[in-house]
């Protein structure tokens, strides 16, 4: 038996994390194009309390949030975070909010463009912001990507038809400094376009197997890859994960690749 | 069989509905107190096509939808309706978006308020507005509201402290003239905290049968009916159904009633 | 004003469907193969009540559930509805069952197959049986059944991979006399198999207006079609409805076909 | 920069999982009133692959799986995770099924019973299997156990009414010795139903500050405490997690605690 001493050990089975989750609240985050954009987030709230606690305030949590008036950016998180540290006399406070975030985007080119004139189509990338302080604050963006084949879609008794759903990357990662979420969006666009290749008609995947532009984008394996070496020449990327998932009827495969952070190059 | 002439008949295997569905979106919707207010919506577009057709251009639906910017309210409704209608030649046309609502309420006395001072929460309702039109042009609106036992929290450890998620009320409705979200948000609160009685710890659940003000509103049954009361007596609101749900851990109980429009003071 | 005489009219405003939904249940379903599968369902029982009710004994659900041990099949399904009706003292009753359906398949043809020796791959379907009994009985099946176009799958790095996920449709049916479930997935296999036109490499989607084959599938209505004229000459399906979606990274597209039972053939 | 020889460092963006995910499979797992249970799971299998591995024979994965035709359980668990390490050469290898698990219940107690005559409920539990194998092989048990205040039902017409929700604990675990999924039930009723203190309308919640039994229960943390106090006099669990979330209608409260194994006891 491990309580030996007859003295229950009740460090080891302290609370350690306590908070609210699934709050969901209109929040104002930062656009490159029209530098804000107001959208809804599902908004987590918790704290690493210490060990003599009994209970917390709950309702703190809200005030909170209320105080800030959904104002929640990258200048915010901070504070909010700092506030909730101190109010709640936590060990560390993390705030957690996810969010759809819309991107204008030229049909042409596939490229954030500014909104603009009638017709412009506005693309979906659900975006989640962890932020936590302890000793010192920390912040990990996450994008989920969807992921197309880069080609013509085809066409089916003259129109444009879709050949499915193929999929999506999730790109976590910590800034050395400020990376608009526009930014990671169009460097994974220009890996899945150009810097892999996706098996044509004409050549069969795989069967070039000496091409320069790396190995066929249909293996979550390789794509993984690919967004890994770019997002690493990145020199405002910190420390990165990315998870590719190709979508099947019965089962989804999936790869995934960490990249952490040099100690010695921080 | 059926087919006795040996001619299939193509009539009744038609193409009834065409459309796309779950585009994230984000839309401005007429608020009380704010004149507008920005969310996110799902939407779906869809076409009643007539019998002759063949196949139909997908992409016009999110042109339709992106000319119109978001701005999806009861004035531009019927505008989209309209132009869905023509350009894909349909016999009929249809909107729906869903969204979450919010509301700036009084933490005191639980009602819409304008947004304020430091503090003030917000409450959500999911909301959904179904527009249609074939010879003539249709709206329903759809709010869920979540129900509580309106009784003071119970407090644990000196804090306050939930019994749970009751449930929640699911009103669908057709106006005769405009009625704001919300009015039945108030109408409903009005409801559950004052037309129906919710056992308490001094008199027993169902203990008062001679109670002028009600049954006992853990009932889903009484809860419904008591919405329904309150809603026919709304001289703007010609037709609505109700749908209240009770949440437990092995299986939710609900009812649900239907008041549909006198044909003659229509 | 409708309420004129000044006598609420309760007649329009009562229950009319009272119940519970979402319990969670084991079944054994019938299986052409094997005679029964057990697998889990999502169970919704509910009824629709005289006006003259007050409320329901909603524990009597779930008392009859637990009487036939989830022994539910088309058998014990009247019998299931019979008990509700009578002991809920109700005008109808409904039952509705939902769940994953697993079929042994050989991997080369795609077809339904005894369960066999090692490596033969189960294939899920979710299903969904929806009984009613007011003053007759009446049974719905549905299936959801994934769509993938009918090509070997795309190598990659010499591997097998998928071009993502196309989608599916959903039957629902009445019998006339007993159909398997087997029987509506290879019917389905077969009309996506063969009776419709996927585009290729070789030859451009939609090149070929000529072939007797068909439309081009990529089309939701195309595919649509198709499977209609296919469940329509079925002599033991007395109506059906179809629904084809088809996924894609932003949206979805659909198309619903509807095939009611003639009056006077039934 | 970190590349400061001109040579990428690959080993840092290496494929760290490759896998399957979201396949829905019959299996049968031990039950210990009637020996084993058929259910339905949700399936992931992956592998941490060595670093100079290109891709991945996806397919492996299910011919795996099919190969033991469901049969998952803590003596088949090491045995399909030793395959996957050898038929793809891994470093790791990864197995997770979620599945819903049901137990007999005395409904006057509420206490695991043998499946028996008509009437006796079925309850559901969300169970998680996670095995690993790299060195050595790692199972990881979590049972989601749905929390109820221990009141006898609120009487609403006469009939039994919810109070609505509560919320649920979710107990992961790893074992000394073999630990059957009900003793985890029995053990966290017990703690429920007499370990804590639930608000009563005789005596007001957190009211009786020196009572012996604990503090109240409404309070996640004191839940979260209380199970965990129990978990660890368990002599055959090696180490845990508890979480307990407590649902309200804008969000919802937690509280986990964690208690790892110490290092010279296990």
């Amino acid at each position: 038996m491990r309580d030996i001493q007859g003295q229950p050990d009740h460090r080891r089975i302290n609370i350690r994390k306590v908070g609210i989750k699934n709050i969901s609240y209109p929040v104002k985050v930062l656009d490159r194009a029209r530098r804000s954009q107001r959208t809804v987030a599902t908004v987590n709230m918790y704290v690493n309390l210490p060990h003599h606690f009994k209970g917390t305030h709950m309702s703190r949590f809200v005030e909170i949030l209320n105080r800030f008036h959904g104002e929640i950016d990258l200048e915010s998180f901070p504070r909010i975070l700092e506030e909730m540290k101190q109010r709640l006399q936590a060990e560390a406070a993390h705030l957690e909010i996810e969010f759809p975030y819309f991107v204008s985007e030229d049909p042409q080119t596939g490229r954030p463009t500014a909104a603009g004139p009638d017709g412009i189509g506005l693309s979906e990338y659900r975006c989640r912001m962890h932020g936590s302080l302890a000793d010192r604050d920390e912040l990990t963006l996450e994008i989920r990507i969807p992921i197309a084949p880069p080609k013509a879609p085809v066409h089916c008794s003259g129109l444009p038809r879709s050949l499915g759903h193929w999929g999506y990357a999730e790109i976590a990662l910590q800034f050395r400094r400020f990376v608009w979420i526009e930014e990671i969006i169009e460097l994974a666009a220009a890996v899945t376009r150009h810097d892999v290749c996706w098996p044509s008609p004409d050549q069969p995947a795989g069967g070039d197997p000496d091409a320069d532009r790396g190995e066929c984008a249909l293996a979550v394996e390789n794509l993984a890859k690919a967004l890994g070496r770019k997002l690493k020449q990145h020199p405002d990327i910190r420390c990165f994960s990315v998870r590719v998932e190709n979508l099947a009827a019965g089962f989804n495969t999936f790869a995934t690749i960490n990249h952490t952070a040099p100690k010695n190059h921080d």
